[in-house]
């Protein structure tokens, strides 16, 4: 049995063919590349009953991702992330069965490792020595960290604005880090005058085709952890779309498997009310978005004006019959630290937007009574140290707490 | 089947044996308190193979743990982290099979979450309501997120110098934080006046019994993921030392159900040069340590002048036919960047130390050629984000990279 089941890359817009075996950024119509496996072959082989003896990461999926050979396999450790159930949040928001994918417990502390795991791998399997992106700051830092392990060379652009601790990982990785005094935009310009002038791998948000074949395996993970069942309900924080896309997409490949049954879950964008072009797409039923002028909000890694694969999102949204909410900023305090206190998961603000759209979704009843939902938190609070304001007593060495009436 | 096969507590110094049902802290001898199980029987109805399909968190070795009722179990999907080859890094230091078990990747991003997820579930169980603790940070974090998902309160008390993300995660668990002018043994003479005050349950280090078995499950997990064989030598850095301690209880008890054979591993026991009580007292063959005056390390978690349970770390490493070595601030800060440059990892100072240590006794030939080599690392590196010098250049949006020759 191969070790991937791998078939040939493929354009969602004038549907031509690629080689896998051959290096690809987007397709000559623009287009980011889809990758296409040999499902029915695989369906004939493969069944769920024989992951239960795998290594709990993504590669326990290995047939239904696009490295070829094991030994090109850039790992450390990612994967099988919590599926967590929130009870006392749920009852908070009247939602019986809320469920979150904790995102944050993985390499790097969000699900940009997913993407990078996979991306850097096929790099690797490729012979690709080195490669450039622009990034918000945590698929920068996986991507540097992943490509140090496989011995890849990076070039990574990041707005000045971007979280502290993302330049750590990329500086401490060896990387060689920019940073621009503009928006996610104007990295992405510097980047691909950087890949024409030194003829370097473009890793940008689906300029290449792999980092959606992690993303996928959030979607494979959701639907063994509920035992191949499907939730009605995923919502998602939608900045370049990736991770909403690559559910949509495991989740297809699972029904054509045979894997799951019935309809796919309502897929839900969740973006920052500062930057909504997904949202207001959708809204006036399109099937592409517009650049969203002066964005800005503190979910930092979804503020991203205008996304690649936005068709591709708006067509998850479509086909599932799901929809797009925005989030005020305020908002996403607010139920970072419900998540916090209730739960005991101090989750990034990113996250904590797709608990505010569960609980304004449910108050609209487009969530009905008795639904499951998952809500995708994609990284670490810790990762965004301002986020929360902490006025804490100082005391001397000699000093004793003094309790007041309200404690 | 039970769900636990606890027995009951008894005192590794004095030998009195206490009631599990009860609620208890120090023997009255002063020692810390330890857990037996009902091995002899565990042995005949629980075999290695029954854990392959249960969930890849710490309760999959729930017969070893000491919570009674599943009911009690206060999860965020704790456990199994990544057990990862370093070829690259070995080859550096001459130890052709080193391993990295990455305690980063868990709740709250350190290997603290074990402790406090066990420690929480059967505070839970034994109907606590209130508990206090001081910490260097980690530890803090863990316990006042873990105790607010299982609806308990918390008192924490932390140096002032704590690393600052530490707050943070108190301070959004709604957690009553302190901070002191002082070391955390300054915090812990606080706690213990505000325990009595207070009738608060005292979760300081080894002051509750159940730490340790949080601490366990490393050592189950580094067996089950060695397919149930022992490295030759584990590196612990060593503070508490509940760690090491619950590490070598996991494989005794291990060694007891007939799961693993052959002589345990060589337990070493990593401290900063400026806090190596452990170390000096080991050289000196002594089974306890002297405080250690004037302590200063940057590996934070370790700066521990005198641990309760001393004698027992020092215990384990003598029948083991370990050691103890303590390690200067300044390689530890090297060494953290080579994980970086040559594995992708970016991790703690604690867990830097390790590897400074391995390459040290590689090097003085206490660890000998193919020797199979552990080495713990602590937690993630971005909760320490002022051990990374950055300097990165600033463009302007319409400027490109320039690049030297000698890139």
């Amino acid at each position: 049995m191969s070790y991937s089941y791998v078939s040939h890359l493929y354009c969602p817009k004038c549907e031509s063919v690629y080689n896998v075996k051959d290096v690809h950024q987007l397709c000559t119509c623009g287009s980011p590349l889809l990758v296409n496996y040999h499902l029915d072959e695989l369906r004939r082989k493969l069944h769920p009953s024989d992951l239960l003896e795998r290594d709990s990461t993504i590669w326990r999926y290995h047939e239904l991702l696009p490295v070829e050979e094991q030994k090109h396999v850039v790992s450390l450790g990612e994967g099988m992330t919590p599926f967590i159930p929130m009870p006392k949040l749920g009852k908070d928001m009247s939602i019986s069965n809320l469920y979150m994918k904790d995102e944050g417990i993985i390499p790097t502390g969000t699900f940009k490792a997913r993407g990078a795991a996979v991306g850097v791998s096929k790099a690797k399997e490729l012979g690709i020595q080195e490669l450039a992106m622009p990034t918000n700051g945590n698929a920068g830092a996986a991507w540097a960290l992943y490509a140090a392990r496989a011995g890849i060379r990076t070039t990574v652009v990041m707005p000045v604005d971007a979280p502290m601790i993302t330049r750590n990982e990329c500086a401490i990785s060896g990387s060689n880090l920019y940073l621009v005094n503009g928006l996610i935009s104007d990295a992405g310009k510097i980047v691909g005058q950087a890949v024409r002038d030194y003829e370097l791998f473009d890793a940008s948000t689906l300029k290449e085709p792999y980092r959606i074949e992690g993303k996928k395996t959030m979607g494979l993970e959701i639907a063994e952890q509920m035992g191949w069942k499907m939730p009605d309900v995923i919502l998602y924080p939608t900045g370049g779309g990736v991770g909403i896309i690559g559910i949509y997409k495991a989740l297809t490949e699972l029904q054509t498997l045979g894997w799951v049954q019935g309809p796919l879950p309502r897929l839900v964008a969740v973006q920052a009310a500062g930057c909504a072009p997904i949202v207001k797409a959708w809204e006036e039923e399109k099937t592409e978005s517009e650049f969203w002028a002066n964005s800005s909000t503190i979910a930092f890694g979804i503020n991203v004006p205008k996304a690649l694969g936005d068709f591709l999102v708006l067509d998850a949204i479509y086909k599932t019959n799901g929809c797009a909410i925005a989030i005020d900023d305020t908002s996403i305090l607010v139920e970072q630290q419900k998540v916090a206190v209730l739960e005991g998961s101090f989750i990034c603000p990113e996250g904590a937007s797709t608990f505010v759209a569960a609980r304004r979704l449910r108050e609209s009843g487009w969530i009905k009574e008795g639904e499951t939902v998952v809500a995708l938190n994609t990284g670490l609070g810790i990762k965004y140290p301002d986020t929360v304001r902490v006025e804490v007593p100082l005391l001397q060495p000699e000093e004793c707490i003094q309790r007041g009436l309200m404690v």
